[in-house]
């Protein structure tokens, strides 16, 4: 018995950040399945696929947002679900990957996060993973199965050719992310600043911004990083350019995560914009008026569809996918 | 070179029921380890083993109540730092297990998660597991590594003994447990009975107790089940219990999940005592007179201190850790 | 070089069961592959499957039926065969699964042989399992591959509608078994009743039926178990039902084992039919007046068809294959 | 809590040769642990070893023989039983390893079954495998845990010094043992020759002896080979020799298979006696003056016991049990 | 959204044998994929596949030679950029198989290399092997996915048939080879014999031929071996032929790695002309008039063409290529 | 049968930094044993371990330096070796881990080659690794296994304590390596400045030095990275760094590669003084005036020291070899 073989698209989201998974499928023109996902009184998620999967390739899409516990935990149970489900091949889409700043033993007797993650991600039955700004390039190598590795950076650059002028300055809020605000300059042939911080051995959320390094005086500065969690980095960095005579400071992130004094801080800082992405939801009690939202779907709906055609998801990012 | 090689015993706890394991460490007479455990505002955990654990048998103890999630998580993630910390051995000791009742696909397109959390823990770094009353005993099959199955029929017996009278009637809220109740029967020379249940299909948390099978009018019986979740089937049984002439009616289980609804039915329900095991806290809301709370502690103390010098763990219940 | 992807179906059976391979291809309407098998004066079996695999969906026929291990160890080999012969997919059809019963510890020191047997197929190549009314519904859980469920209860339903009547009782001979029975029941609007059977431990063959529940009295039972091994259960059961007044016994079972006393206990037996499948063959000597048998070959077959061509299987049995 | 570590050795034995595990434990002066090993009805093998083997270091004795497929599978089960019991370390002992000739495909779409049964080995528990004179020193290669190869050729060599005479030569039958015939020669000084044979392609037990090589007419012959299975090879062989001229013909092998014809085929030939080790029981139906059975029960105790001590195990051989 | 499937074929090669794979790829009608492979200063080699592999069927072509420690390490590298490339199948090819005689431990605390390498390959990612006239066809057991075996047995023969003449007497120069030269007589009706040969134990390049058996005298001698490595056997089995009266030797083997002094001792050899293939690269400054080169790449060209299109390998040789 | 268990402690080194192997068995007052590594003309590298390593705790010593391949080949060949002769616990020390620049995919279809180590290492058979000062940090979560985390900070900061006198201005030469800079800033109570560099995309050795930053004029720079490969980023750094007014200029880096033109940049560059480490060997011809070797044998023994006590490693520094 003989028959052509097919290749079928499905797609299925967590509750974690169901508009994004709605604006991707809006994009793909697809329909969204139904995971059938609720929680039990006493904690426990239950998931039930509606529709058969046998033989499809399946992406699995679930932003690691707050609770992100619970985000983890529902998308390997989605996982799962497909894998005994038949699945031909499955993709773990985390616009957002979580405990990816737990990337390496920072001290001794300290878990690798990240990597667990991987692990579990691959265990439950994905074959191939697809993200957005992972917080390190190495990241990509806790996985023995293809990673694709999206980058927010065209609708970034899009927003400042748009909206940022000619006299810009890059500024990086801390040492470690040179190599990325270096890009943004070079594409907007911008110059270069950075921001030199030091973090106190051993205390988690404690920054302590020092000195800003590079001419921002009378200049429109934009601070680039890949998150920003509790805000202290980006607030911190944004008044000291205040202070050494920006006159202008914008702040640009691809993972609002903005937990805890994050909201705050920003309200009090001396930055005048905040732009983010939607990898991570905005819940309304965060909207307020200094922030703006890009959207990635677009682009996490075109490496889908590549990933889907098999056709080059670098070429999507004319190779700047990769750092 | 050459030394003696020598065992050390290390015992930490996930932050789900500290005072389970400080009873456990008492019981043992060794301290405790400090994880230093702490939760960031987006909601990551984070861990640090307090002291070296290099060629240590490390016993991580975290029971899968609620948030059972964040339990899970917390316990991979303690047994990932343990295992890249070089420890020698690593027994993960989930007094509850979670998501055992998710063995099997119930459904088309299900999840197996007790399978999964199975699979999470050996690849986090997990040697062997030790659990009490697991949902199925098939959940040991689910693991490649050893397993330790405890029971709290030992402490349930004791009680039953002292507290229990002559005329007792153990009966089974459900078709499945009878081959326990049975068990508890057969020590305590005691008849049997049980509630033949049905459950609509598809419907979660509905139950529907219909009859009670043997002879319950005029006797105290005591109800025997694995678990306390919503408490509906409890509630209804000893409510059927009572309608059909049974003097007293005393509900066992050994995990008090005891979630949603499960305090009023029971505060509601014509049962006179509910008597539960320490393997899921009790937080004090939940604290209502009916309810007696017995510890296992002992039991799992003996079983790590067996673990621990390679000696049996049936022994310690003779031979009925299994079924 | 840019080629159309093909699918090809091939099927290949053990010799512990050629007539249901045989009847299972006739259903689908294909040849069924030569695997040249061959014992050894030594006992050895040799295998060398007479056409290239090289790309196809390959399925292996085997029941795990007497001699059992043989039978395994030939499906084992079998799959190795197709493995190293390029095969793109194999998947282990499993119509009776063998040593189904041992898949928990029921003592300490115990295999579980159940989940052994799980990991030898995967190990040996399996990509995916197919069976018939597993003992217990945990054995899925088992396996990290996909696990097709299939049931007999269509035809036995079937049968039933045709040579039952009206006032049926479903009996579970075994507490263990009475959620089937109420499935059962609930399709064909029958009454419940079941035998309560106590198992002396550590005694492997030696069954004691002590009582019926439920009214059975004046009416046609039918006793509704998985397997039918040395018929101690069944043929006590309905006994039982007998003296205490049923009409008609009907023992239902899927697997048709009848192994050592087995013919004997049917055959003074109280019982009047015994209906069986055939997922494990019946030879001549076995074959009774009082026995007939029901062919799955028709699920199976549509169950392969769903398969390759990607297909809901659970659709075949409108969702009753899970349990 | 510290305790000094202890190591603890524990012995068990299948069924296929109970008499070479006796003689085993007798050399090592421990007890042989009991596996309470039965056969269901249904062929189904049933395993509890009788004590804990918690931490221990435990050796599972087994020889492949006939039934070479029960033989297989009760070892599987008893592995599985000893991992799930906690045994520290598995050692797998297997005087004969079963389907050791099926090392390699010799034609297309044929399995490779003595790499399965090292996989089978593996993943039911083993961590370790001890044997005796492998069919081909490649299968070594198909563990990537530590194989300990013994060799019976001290036995042997004994046996050839006491009752060899002078003007041996040592004779393979058959172009592939020429080197472990060579070895002998050396060790003993003596001559060497063989039978060229050719073995028509597809046909399984049809032997065609040719010609003999090297100068044997006048002398004392001893044909060497790892196995007797139906003794084709042999008899031809020493038919072969006496034909041309040999005075005596004496024929060696350390697994006496002696399946099917083979005892009619040595009865009928020439050779005037056969020399065979224990590895595999002799049936008293098949004792024959001719044959003579040489013991490595202490060889394989001395290796148990160098295995359990961590002592060199070539060092019992003189380093000659590789090839 | 649903596509037919297709499958796309890219090869890529290496660096240790250009010529080999260039001319595969002409056989092919395909183009070879540049994997821009370099080395830097420190000696790391770095590659990037220039195409997108997404989805494809893709194979790395590299013979084993020397470097060859270099030329294994750079097949890693390719295979794991191919395989986070997301190619969908990744093919081995390697026409020489390094280590291939480290395929067993010939004395205690030696490595088994040759199953190191099989583990290397998997673990960067080949789904499947390919490689030509493998040392020892157990070799094929060291991998559990498939591996297609080619022979040069095609080529040579044909190359006999045009240039050998009648009276051919096929020579095997080991004792371990004669299996292989015995098939080289069956497909030309010629005569065999062999070269006895004895190598001191521990000393690894020195080779004493010691004597011929057959009849060779007056007779054309073809040697056949898999492999001319220091040509110490092949030279010396070649002058012993000469002094034993033959009147012309004639040396094959499929792999002429001719390392240290081999083209010296082939020059000075009574050898008249020395036939190899070209699965390894032979140098300008080896060669010398009497070595002769066939070409496999048709063979290996057609391999590949019958895996991409899932047709039989074993056909193309008429199942001659297993033994 | 029972015994007191004892540990046993034993190194093997390749052959690529005899001098280090000896210095760190000076240091622990162990003998290294003998491996008896040799290559074959054919390339092919021998091992054999010269004693038995049965249950032994086997440290395995090789860095990986030129030539890099041939360096990590005989390491995997050397733990294969170990593994097989049933070494209880095998320590791969990598004092340079090769490849560590390769550690994620700095554009599309490249290899992770650090991550292919990390496979190949455990896949070998390592059961951890030990490293000095990795080039990122998340290697360490290449691994599943424990990973000592080595640096050589102790002996580079009591070299400047002698040497480095009062005015010190610590600079990183990349962007990248600022956070090393800043520690050691830290430890010294020094000044920090950094070179900024930028490395155009896809050309690999060339290193283009822009601008200091921080104040540098009249004061002694030390520069520090981890390793000196072609000195490209050195030598720039440090003429910039004479040019921008620093009165003295000293380089310092954990592994000297110097590999290429390294030597002669570092002779014609303005720096005064580079210190490294005997990580890697540094040739005759490379020791020039200007190179000041430190050793890091007396920290690898003490880690190798604590790895076998089962003592923390990270208490050797303090807990400043995480970062």
């Amino acid at each position: 018995m003989e028959l052509a073989a097919k290749k079928r698209l499905q797609l299925y989201a967590g509750r974690s950040h169901p508009q994004l998974a709605t604006d991707i499928t809006a994009h793909l023109g697809v329909e969204l399945g139904d995971a059938k996902l609720q929680t039990f009184a006493n904690g426990e998620i239950k998931c039930q696929l509606s529709e058969s999967v046998r033989g499809s390739d399946v992406f699995i899409i679930q932003s690691h947002c707050v609770p992100i516990n619970e985000s983890i935990m529902e998308m390997l149970i989605m996982i799962d679900a497909a894998s005994r489900g038949s699945a031909k091949r499955i993709t773990a889409v985390c616009p957002y990957y979580g405990y990816s700043r737990q990337d390496r033993k920072a001290e001794g007797r300290e878990p690798i996060s990240a990597k667990l993650i991987a692990n579990m991600l691959v265990t439950a039955g994905a074959n191939r993973m697809v993200s957005v700004d992972l917080h390190s390039p190495q990241i990509q190598g806790f996985f023995d199965k293809p990673v694709d590795h999206l980058v927010a950076m065209p609708v970034m650059l899009e927003y400042l050719r748009e909206h940022g002028g000619d006299d810009l300055v890059i500024v990086s809020p801390d040492a470690g992310r040179i190599k990325v605000a270096e890009r943004y300059a070079q594409h907007l042939q911008a110059d270069l600043a950075f921001v030199y911080k030091t973090r106190p051995k051993g205390k988690v959320s404690t920054v302590e911004a020092r000195e800003v390094i590079g001419d921002v005086s009378g200049r429109r500065c934009v601070l680039i990083d890949d998150m920003i969690d509790t805000a202290g980095t980006m607030s911190a960095a944004g008044d000291l350019l205040k202070s050494r005579g920006a006159t202008e400071v914008l702040a640009m992130a691809t993972h609002g995560i903005l937990s805890g004094p994050a909201i705050d801080r920003l309200k009090n800082s001396a930055i005048e914009r905040v732009v983010i992405t939607d990898t991570v939801p905005l819940p309304p009690e965060k909207e307020i008026d200094k922030i703006e939202v890009l959207s990635v779907a677009k682009i996490i709906a075109a490496a889908i569809e590549a990933v889907f055609d098999d056709t080059s998801v670098s070429e999507l990012f004319g190779g700047e996918n990769y750092s």
